[in-house]
């Protein structure tokens, strides 16, 4: 009767990237659900770039993964057992249980959703944390209007990809930045970006920038900062507005992360940069899904995942994202549903 | 009936700080008015730090001087003659005209002020942009609640003081950073500070800081850029918001600025910057003037003024503002009213 639950925890906090000391593979049992609680199964977990951030030992909005604890993340299972009112066994459910094989989850920590309105993945990603993310980094933050100039960097990533095609939605030219051709592609051919930027093999992006960008820059969604946000800067219009999305370049860096500074241009361009997680707007959740739900159905919105298969490789799926490996959401598959 | 006017010229395009050969003093004779048009008397010229700006070629919110072309300014003047029907020899008027001793301008560049309401003076500080810009700084992208610590960072200048004194009437504590002991009395003293700071003598700003806003920092009015600015981004609390009106400490750069890139603090915070120039609010003018003018009367709001004597001592004025020698908003008398 005793079952062996995988788990990953946080071994030792990582200087720089992340590596084979970091993480270390450990086997637990299975416990019972109490009253209140289900089994759930693991099916699916999330790998985001913001999972850095909780692996040292810093103050955030967030609070610093436990050390020897198991890693959080958004994740999606089934309820193999219940003893809870609200679940049974069968049911798809969403929640933070991370990086583990089976989690006991008390009913109030899960939220259950429905297999037959959208893939299940979609909780994890356009339809979840991923899509809301998008969602109101640029209407609440970037505010884009009709014939403004919005530019994406991170563009093919899991949110960037999102961003791009509400602004579109919203009258938008639509400019990304992303580090490969089969990025560039995704971006052009199938979000039907109006121009796409590969960083990694031009020789002066703020030229491709210049000429990608001819009335300038209104909205710049930034996922990634360093030297690629540097360059966008050198384009912005009056009163331009800066979602501070993300800044993967900075995440592994074992010095402070250096750069020129902003003040001067702000001043100049009269422009506006904020900085967010998507928990600021969780009282308007539903509001956000809703209309993402909608846009999807319509065909406005599309979406691809990069899904990885084993909970082994849970690791390096988390490490691709740094690599720039992913188009769309990174996700690792760990079970079939039965 | 000649009579001679005395301009100064912007001679050569600064690198670093300006010196000798930036500014050329020249004899030109004073013009007769036209039609509509009044011959001034300059009484008073402003000299800030955003002019710095405006002595390179570059593209900003504003354009830049025009090489051997008189510099522009904030000037207060006395109309000595006059073809307008809107404005009679006497009149005490306020301008752009800059650093000359007589100006023929037109009238609808001109607006006439009344010196029984409030010392002339006032018109081009705490009535005048230099208030204007405190006012809307901090209240339209500041935005202090009751309760918040605001700190200002070249808090005894011409807009900083300003600006601490409107954070206290809305219910701020306040925290000052300056230069030298007579501001910091100055701003403890005279305008009722909570704190102040002094960045030239303490061992450690971020410990300073620390100690001055024991609860954080939710507004940061930055006039200054820098070091300074990097302390107090250690000290924000979520949702900060930091309204970048100033970097003086770059102005006379040499090279790009360059310091911790602030992308991570917005996101860990949430926080927003925002830059501005008072123009981004001229419909709103009446307002913010209005406002001020009634804290004024009411004893709610109180200023200081440094005035240089004398049209040849134009240059070393706006020249102390970077030594950071000027307590409250840094004027020059050029004449006194017939």
């Amino acid at each position: 009767m005793t079952r062996v639950n995988k788990q990953i925890i946080l071994a030792e906090r990582p200087k720089g990237l992340p590596d084979s000391e970091t993480f270390k593979f450990v086997d637990s049992n299975v416990k019972e659900p109490e009253e209140n609680q289900v089994l759930v199964r693991t099916l699916y977990v999330s790998v985001d770039p913001y999972m850095r951030g909780r692996m040292i030992d810093a103050k955030s909005y967030i609070e610093p993964f436990q050390l020897n604890g198991v890693i959080e993340g958004g994740s999606i299972g089934e309820v193999i057992e219940s003893k809870s009112d609200k679940f049974q066994q069968g049911d798809i459910i969403i929640g933070n249980f991370g990086w583990q094989e089976y989690y006991c989850a008390n009913e109030k920590e899960i939220r259950k959703i429905d297999p037959s309105l959208a893939p299940i993945t979609t909780h994890l990603g356009i339809l979840g944390m991923t899509g809301l993310t998008a969602y109101f980094g640029l209407l609440d933050i970037g505010q884009p209007k009709e014939g403004d100039t919005v530019v994406i960097s991170g563009a093919a990533g899991a949110v960037g990809s999102v961003v791009g095609q509400i602004a579109r939605i919203k009258g938008a030219r639509v400019v990304g930045i992303a580090g490969s051709e089969d990025k560039i592609e995704f971006l052009k051919q199938e979000l039907n970006f109006d121009e796409a930027i590969n960083y990694r093999t031009t020789n002066n992006i703020k030229i491709e920038l210049a000429n990608a960008c001819p009335n300038g820059v209104d909205v710049y969604f930034d996922n990634v900062g360093g030297e690629i946000s540097d360059a966008v800067f050198t384009q912005l219009n009056r009163h331009a507005r800066i979602t501070v999305c993300g800044s993967i370049s900075s995440y592994n860096l074992k010095e402070i992360d250096i750069g020129p500074r902003v003040q001067t241009t702000l001043i100049k361009k009269s422009a506006l940069m904020k900085g967010f997680t998507v928990g600021d707007y969780s009282t308007r959740f539903t509001e956000g899904a809703t209309q993402l739900g909608k846009w999807l159905q319509e065909g406005k919105l599309t979406y691809r995942e990069t899904i990885e298969e084993g909970f082994e490789n849970i690791p390096n799926a988390f490490l691709d994202l740094f690599k720039g490996n992913n188009i769309g959401k990174q996700l690792v598959k760990v079970a079939n549903r039965q």
